[in-house]
């Protein structure tokens, strides 16, 4: 038992370590000694869990899109406005971004054009937002705009802050993301809600 | 002279061969044997052009920048409605985006975290759109919002059109662009010239 912990959480740190150097250096010029030594593990070690690079980047992508599911499904109990759930999970998203860098190396990982993706955390990202503009759309909160047109251009507007935060974290910042909704909310909500939308997102940040 | 004219031909030829093996492999993966090969020219000619991959990829970004440079001046002129000119813009940028590698390729290069950049395409854009809305602010035509927030989601999805039409080509179509411009030019426009704006672009496709 003890044992199995350990390789547990060795098999954690290679994921992180991986994160971090594919997000420094890419997938392609990511070395295994790098990830092996920054995870403080032998280059044995490393090939006991993982077969190759590929392998790693896999795992790191499955990581991200448990994440991804942990912050899409934290809140969806709790807030009862569709559309207002949408904003909330979206600044989670862009501090999950800054912060969390398996999330954001799993998200960099899948748009690589390089290597053969066996998961896409942008279409399971594009799969949440529609699903949660339908059921504004049916709970009546949403205008006279269609949830798959909405979907599209804020599914390209995150992707947008995701890709330009990588150089300049200000894309990522809470106020980008409240500006963004502060133009688009006036748009996309009926006018019986819209006045109790916050774009800053309903939770304390 | 034809000795120059053949060296400027063989130079640009190598430059289109280097987006289109960059746009397919990333530049980590790259090799300047594929570029050249493609280019129908000997290692030797490459080397004489391109002191090495840097260099080419530097050459590709420039090469994306005049393209881009000729996409945001050719109708500077003839459209006045500084909206609509951003409207008709993007609809250009995104088919360049399709159909021309080197733009393409140039996107992608200048926001490859591992490389260092000698431009930045998606800083140049901005700078454009947000000249553009400072005109429309100027002329009148815009709501009560302010250009430099509009710029920051404009730029946002363009470039998240951009990075999903890599794996995707519906993400750049003339339908998906214009459907953005559908949902965001009623909260942009001043209700005075809303009418007269179209979201599909107001030249011929």
């Amino acid at each position: 038992m003890v044992k199995q912990e350990r390789a547990l959480r060795t098999r954690e740190a290679l994921i992180k370590s991986a994160a971090t150097v594919f997000d420094r250096d890419g997938f392609s010029v990511a070395s295994l000694t790098a990830i092996s030594s920054l995870a403080g593990v032998s280059n044995g070690a490393l090939h006991f869990h993982f077969a190759n690079k590929a392998h790693l980047a896999d795992s790191v992508e499955e990581a991200a899109a448990e994440r991804l599911e942990g912050i899409v499904t934290a809140h969806e109990g709790t807030v009862g406005n569709a559309l207002q759930l949408l904003v909330d999970t979206s600044h989670d998203l862009a501090r999950g971004l800054t912060e969390d860098v398996v999330l954001r190396a799993g998200f960099e990982l899948s748009r690589d054009q390089v290597r053969e993706r066996s998961r896409d955390l942008h279409h399971q990202w594009h799969q949440w937002v529609e699903g949660a503009l339908k059921r504004a759309d049916g709970a009546g909160v949403l205008s006279e705009v269609t949830p798959e047109e909405v979907a599209s251009s804020v599914v390209a507007a995150t992707t947008g802050f995701e890709v330009l935060g990588m150089q300049d974290p200000k894309w990522l910042s809470h106020r980008t993301i409240t500006r963004f909704w502060q133009l688009l909310l006036p748009r996309l909500a009926a006018a019986s809600v819209l006045g109790d939308l916050v774009a800053a997102g309903s939770r304390p940040q």
